[in-house]
């Protein structure tokens, strides 16, 4: 996710939510990430993705900058959060686009 | 789809559900599916991991059956569901392994 | 929901499903659909939309059967589900059309 | 939606969320509210009962504003929500219930 | 849920809420929270889960604040916390980490 | 789960399957089950109030059979399943009751 992120986790870090950073690393990053197969351009739209019909916006900023980061393209963005309206129906993606548009503003 | 796919949905056609089949006619396939942008292949990942997150394994078991037309390789469909289990949960992903398993199964 | 319903609930009653009947009669029927303000037949259609969005068919096809019992036409119906396709999302819509279908066949 | 809806809509207009503008306005107007079957009363009605459902806020709060200017009344509007709170769980009405007072409030 | 959740609630009272909070009222703690078979503890500590897994943050707040008044231990949070990881997804469990550790710096 | 739940896992397994199952096992029993803080008996209690908020009756199952065999008794589960029809609406724990009740009668 970029060394600005890790950092501010890293900042971040308590006892308490070391558990669930800890589980993160191992799952995300250990188990799943790094398997060959897709990757992680194709991880990180495949997250978008997820995030928005799972109606998380925290966690969709997050994946949204991750996909920039791995390689998705702003036009590749829209139209994966257009796809969704379809399936995920258009609220979904009409708060999506709202998230995108911040993260894209802001970069 | 295929010609099958579309071959039965004509023979299920009735005035009812003629409504949401031109539906899908118009806003799938001419709106969204006919796009530029990112290709056939791709949406039918996307859907795979979107009807996973939402659990609807009737719709997922049509879209498994559209990603393996577009190209989606076993191994790559293998990868998306394992990715699936960490951000929808665990049971979605277990669900969605028995779907794709009997597609792959009848193919 | 008509006096066959209620009869096939009578007939599975046990110690164990008791609460949840005991549950539903009490909240269901006494503390809501009872009220004034909205008509029993828009709270079916309401139910109709929800159980859509929420992916329950089971008790979707319950109040199906119950929104035609209170007076919703067929035509109401098709135009509540074609509604939902765009905000719950084109798969929930599909997979609801194919319950009602059937409640309606079997009429 | 009304014109303040529309002039808002149309200042935040960019390259990126134009495409889901025009989705929004060709599916949601062109082919849906615009049918006959029924009226924008009940389409108000049953998004709010959707998207309270669902957990969209963001949107709940644009369509219980609609819900209003399409004649929906206040007591049609709470009883809606409490409807809600048996079928999606208590949850998503009281969170429904802070934004419609919110929205009454400032109307 | 305390005096204070009390008091503050009684202070938001209005026309419109009145409808909900007495819903709640009669059916959370009269119908269901006073019922024996599994004690209040446990009651919340389910909430935390169900409230994780459905994506309701405000709601989840209340109930963290209450299953610490319920004697749920942090340690015990946490615990029930990481554990809907794995079967709700990781989304849903950093966002609810995140809720606890707020309430948990404000107790 | 259980020595016949694990061997009919293993008959089932195939070159597909095994990631699911090899993630599953690391990640559920080694990283999550096994640790302390909460004990199996509680982790199955939340696992069926996630699944009934989540609307998977596949993995409910298998949960209920698992909350049995963990100590649950039979008045416990009927409790936790009254308890989720507040919190994930009516219709979840209705569906939850019958598949409950379907594991009860077969043990």
């Amino acid at each position: 996710m970029g060394a600005d992120y890790l950092a501010q986790r890293d900042a971040r870090r308590t006892d308490f939510n070391a558990t669930i950073q800890d589980y993160a690393d191992e799952v995300c990053f250990g188990m799943v990430w790094s398997r060959p197969g897709i990757d992680p351009k194709l991880r990180s739209m495949l997250n978008v993705a997820i995030l928005t019909a799972m109606g998380r916006p925290n966690q969709l900023r997050t994946h949204v900058e991750g996909a920039l980061n791995n390689g998705c393209s702003v036009e590749e963005l829209r139209e994966i959060l257009l796809h969704t309206a379809v399936y995920a129906g258009l609220p979904a993606a009409v708060d999506a686009f709202r998230v995108a548009e911040d993260v894209i503003s802001k970069a």
